[in-house]
């Protein structure tokens, strides 16, 4: 494995920032600002993080340039607009790259698969009939490519992936470990007390630029597709049924579980643990807060929450007292019962006052 | 891989309903009633989709008999009491057969192990000790059957399973890639501030027909066993702790998680991302709704349900506002308060009238 | 496969019990009190159980001394002070043992991983550059040991686990099958309407005694690293993303998901499906009962609920429209409101009384 190294003056250009300082510095990575050491490089990702600059032993600091007056201690910068962004592009530099090529002997191919010749396929990996591997795809040892699977250009598919049920990969697809896509949906048919399996026919259609966490199970359609559109960023352990249709550019976090047949519009955030209901649509720009519960369709843009937070134990028991007394307390006839006894108050008071 | 080609007599004899139209028509797959083209078969699940079904471009339709003279635009249908059912039926004459027999020769199989001449094991499977595969039954590639696992006839087991803990799997038995069905339990003992591991020694016992999604953990027993019923169907990412007992064809959805020796009755129906206390019962014929929190066993058959849905994240904030007052108001002391009041007031009225 | 078999005063040392009985009684398992036959022992966990073991068959029973008096059924008896202890400690001595050392002909391993002659290393195991496997370990069939990842001495690695993102694990740590430590965090910059991908250059570090169950996701750092201190325990389908810090001894349920950078403190107990936003401290000695939302930092030791369990579903509609009425009524105002207007029918009653 080799360790990177990049002049200053390299990584200023990377980033299209203003180099000030030794141009020559040599920086083998990037670092926290409190874990840095002086051949590392550190972002400081705006004024609140001043003091954690002044104190960090960084080679050299990525800032805006109003801040680089306030960092004396320090002589070495790369001044842009977007520090965080310039850290995004940075990371890609000293990523440890995948470099091996070709096919590993252990691997099994069927004659019939086309495997690019750019592409990397590790130690006992299965790849099926007639699938199709693109240029400078990487698949990671143990995976499973089915029968009928189709992956585009610059992939990459960790180990322990299992991509069956003829699922159709678009270029710059990134699907982590151990997860599965393509396997057969929850289709059932309930008949005379017990469950009949509907074999699932669809497909799953990942678009570009897609990519997916570890151990999430995305399934096959019954009849039609289930979809991801170009964009889509998914998090670790998360479920999407048959037939969900998710949008452009939407993101979702961790353990989110989305039902059958349910449509995500496009830029949707879910955030952590979300859950649908079926056969709803949520619509573009729709950002869900946390373990949110989605029965019925979003319609509109903005953002919506579900649930409660957490309270000290026995707080929360007495919560929960009144939270079951609920249903028989008429909250709204209430206030309009006060404002009635508040008016026959007044009327007799005025009354009293009339005849003393 | 062939291409599956019907014509309509079969099917219609498969699903024992009654031709009308080209006896003879060739049909080469079930298709929605939006994406099927002439070739395809599609079917009418009631009369709210009728006008799909006039637009429909579906060479053939599976409809009620009533339904027919609706759709004089179409000629071939297969005519039944029950569409959604004959639809289920077709989805296996239409899936994609796994015909492989055999071992691959790249298995590892412990020699004491018993596997049926007309099993498939796919590549890079690992069969342990004492083993025993039934007739028919497929294992797909990079799957691993630890020592003294029993599986049954008809079997199906995807690609990544691990089936450890000594578990034995009845007949017709399915589970998805990447599931871990015997895992070790998660029983720890506090002692001097340390958590101290109890190693597990019960099993798993998984009855005939059934389903288990992807993702999921089945874990052992600690003494006695974790036991799945007949015809229990499970989805992906569900956790079933050890000592958990499911009922016969109870239907368990996706990302549900029951704790440690509950009990789930029969025919019993879990939504999406349901969370079961451990040591509880739930009885027979119980459904619950999705993301339901059960701390305490159900005992009557029923419907029962969590959660509070979504709101506008402005609105959800001031309703979290005044749960977190709940606890401090006597809700049900203030609609006898007002009842209190009110009859005040009306003594008071009466009094004055009296005076007048 | 050995049957083990020890004599009760074997077993009586083990747990450095008192032995009541026949010391060279056989006994070849544990079992619970329901299910044990005569070559069994069982355990009596306090007074509850008492009838359960007065009707058990177990050969011999762990019980405190003053329940062998109520015992009068049974003649052998281990004495102990806390027989949950001694079952646990028990468990150890029935479990099924891999005896398995050397590495299996099948296994890939780079040249440059070190792997200590008494380790396990299972078939189509794939172990990397500069890999290091301790004393003792055992690496179970089909894992993935990535470049640059250190494991420590007397480890379980069992089947389909990915180890990457150069990951270093301490002594004594026990993952499941189908877990993936140090996949890539979630980072990603929004940028021009579209996710631009952050490359996590952090990393995993798991320390000592640590258990991981099956099916998790634990994703390696953007810049420092995720760390799982010593002592941690966690069950299966947990979501630990980039930059989680868990403190010692902490115990971790099912299904939980801590989000990135959140920091949970020594020693607490997390049950099942409980949430964490990122960015938060949670101090030491904290409970979290199950399904618990935690959106802000926890300060202060105790325990900490969310939730409001189930209700039957008709009563939790009528609930949930009182639920979506709260934000407009004002609760703690309503309750002055009564007080104000009690004070003023009583100037009221006392003003009338007085003119009578």
């Amino acid at each position: 494995m080799k360790i990177h190294q990049y002049k200053l003056e390299e990584l200023a250009q990377l980033v299209q920032g203003e180099l000030i300082g030794q141009s020559d510095l040599i920086l083998k990575g990037l670092a926290s600002l409190e874990k840095a050491d002086v051949d590392y490089i550190s972002f400081v990702n705006g004024e609140k993080y001043i003091q954690d600059a002044q104190l960090s032993k960084a080679g050299a600091l990525i800032v805006t340039s109003e801040l680089t007056s306030k960092l004396e201690q320090h002589q070495n910068f790369i001044v842009v607009d977007n520090p965080y962004l310039a850290f995004a592009i940075l990371t890609h530099v000293f990523e440890h790259k995948i470099t091996a090529r070709g096919i590993e002997k252990t691997a099994q191919i069927h004659p019939s698969a086309k495997v690019s010749d750019s592409a990397y396929i590790g130690h006992y990996v299965v790849i099926g009939e007639n699938c199709i591997v693109g240029d400078n795809t990487v698949i990671q040892s143990q995976s499973k490519i089915d029968d009928g699977v189709e992956i585009g250009k610059d992939c990459f598919i960790d180990s322990h992936v299992t991509l069956t049920g003829f699922a159709k990969l678009g270029d710059r697809v990134r699907i982590h470990a151990n997860t599965v896509v393509g396997g057969e949906g929850f289709g059932f048919a309930p008949y005379q007390g017990k469950w009949n399996r509907i074999a699932q026919l669809g497909s799953v259609k990942v678009g570009n630029d897609v990519r997916i966490g570890s151990n999430c199970s995305i399934d096959r359609g019954a009849l039609d597709d289930t979809i991801l559109e170009n964009g889509v960023i998914i998090d670790n352990l998360v479920q999407i049924a048959h037939n969900v249709h998710v949008g452009e550019n939407t993101a979702i976090a961790a353990k989110c579980g989305i039902a059958g047949s349910t449509t995500i519009g496009k830029n949707c955030i879910l955030a952590g643990a979300c859950g649908f209901a079926g056969h709803i649509t949520i619509a573009d720009n729709v950002t869900l807060t946390g373990m949110s519960m989605v029965t019925k369709s979003i319609l509109e843009p903005g953002t919506y929450s579900s649930g409660t937070g957490i309270f000290e134990n026995s707080q929360w028991k007495r919560t929960v007292v009144r939270f079951r007394q609920l249903a028989d307390v008429p909250l709204t006839k209430i206030v309009k019962r006060l404002d009635h006894i508040q008016a026959q108050l007044e009327y007799l008071e005025s009354t009293l006052k009339l005849r003393k």
